[in-house]
């Protein structure tokens, strides 16, 4: 069997990564959701171990001590982190399953797979960009500003990512995803290991 | 402004890559189509300019020596070849285009373009191939043993491409080919790129 595709949708704050994540679970069932481990508060209607898994400073430093994250990053004086057991669990199983994270974890995470496809969420213009930080409506004027600040800087990352995918309108950046998953999964070295792999199973029986 | 992408789509003998082709066309509005030339006589219902540019062999002799074509190849006792001027003016308009050729055309034009998309299409079985040959009902037994194991060659060769979409069922395989054009449409190499063409064309005006 092959190994599952590790997919990475990154981008800049206040991009739409939860959102377009969100819709791209519920239109592909066959895709594994990696959540997150976070120190940060729980945002109203978010639910520990669906949207994260929501740990005190302790519980999370622990995590790092125990080598059980795949990558985590402090942002605006919160840690973020990828449980590893569970998506090497996964691809294992030769399941697909997407990490939307930071600009910066996502970085780690292609330090130890680099195979994995790694997808850039775009704003429009960083003008949209900053309409939508500020339409969040739950920070302070100075958090908007520096959150802007880093945006920006994190926009100068996606020279180390595989496809940017502008996210003008929720449905069609879903539909590019897709189609990026669709591709990868088409890839000849993929099908070259398939027909390998099988070839192997036939002849063990 | 980007310059337009370059697919080729090629497989072995009988593996369906004309109807492949054809039912793309149809889907994929914004995809311009190269017509090869060819010195085979034209099939039931092919018209010339439109499926094939069909030629004379002192005819396509003569565009070889004008190096008129992006290649070409001698197959089964016939020529075919890619006009390339075609080619060339629809990449500098920034349109895509795909072409649907033998696989040892496909090599040669990835010799020109190695930043090109090469798809190559398989069939779901090797008895499937040999059902899909056989069944064409055109060929005599000689002919179709010999186009099997020209086949069977052919097949080895997938190791120069970069996709491997199955033709199982037609929309399937369809589909995986417009997520491939979609996806490397996204490519973020093609993303930077036209990011600094729109800047260049701001600056200048």
């Amino acid at each position: 069997m092959n190994r599952g595709l590790l997919l990475v949708l990154s981008g800049p704050s206040g991009v739409g990564k939860g959102t377009v994540c969100s819709e791209l679970r519920r239109k592909q069932d066959d895709l594994i959701y990696s959540v997150s481990a976070t120190t940060r508060a729980p945002r109203q209607g978010e639910v520990d171990g669906v949207n994260y898994f929501f740990r005190s400073r302790e519980q999370f430093q622990d995590m790092i001590a125990r080598d059980a994250l795949l990558e985590y990053a402090e942002y605006v004086g919160n840690y973020y982190g990828t449980p590893r057991d569970f998506v090497e669990r996964t691809l294992d199983s030769g399941k697909d399953i997407i990490l939307e994270i930071e600009v910066q974890g996502a970085l780690k995470v292609k330090e130890k797979f680099p195979e994995g496809v790694f997808i850039f969420l775009v704003p429009p213009s960083l003008e949209e960009l900053k309409e939508r930080i500020t339409g969040r409506g739950t920070e302070a004027a100075d958090v908007i500003d520096n959150r802007m600040s880093v945006a920006v800087e994190e926009m100068n990352l996606i020279r180390y990512y595989d496809y940017a995918v502008v996210n003008d309108e929720i449905d069609a950046a879903c539909h590019r995803i897709q189609c990026i998953i669709t591709a990868e999964r088409c890839r000849k070295d993929r099908f070259l290991a398939g027909l390998a792999a099988k070839k192997e199973t036939s002849e063990k029986a």
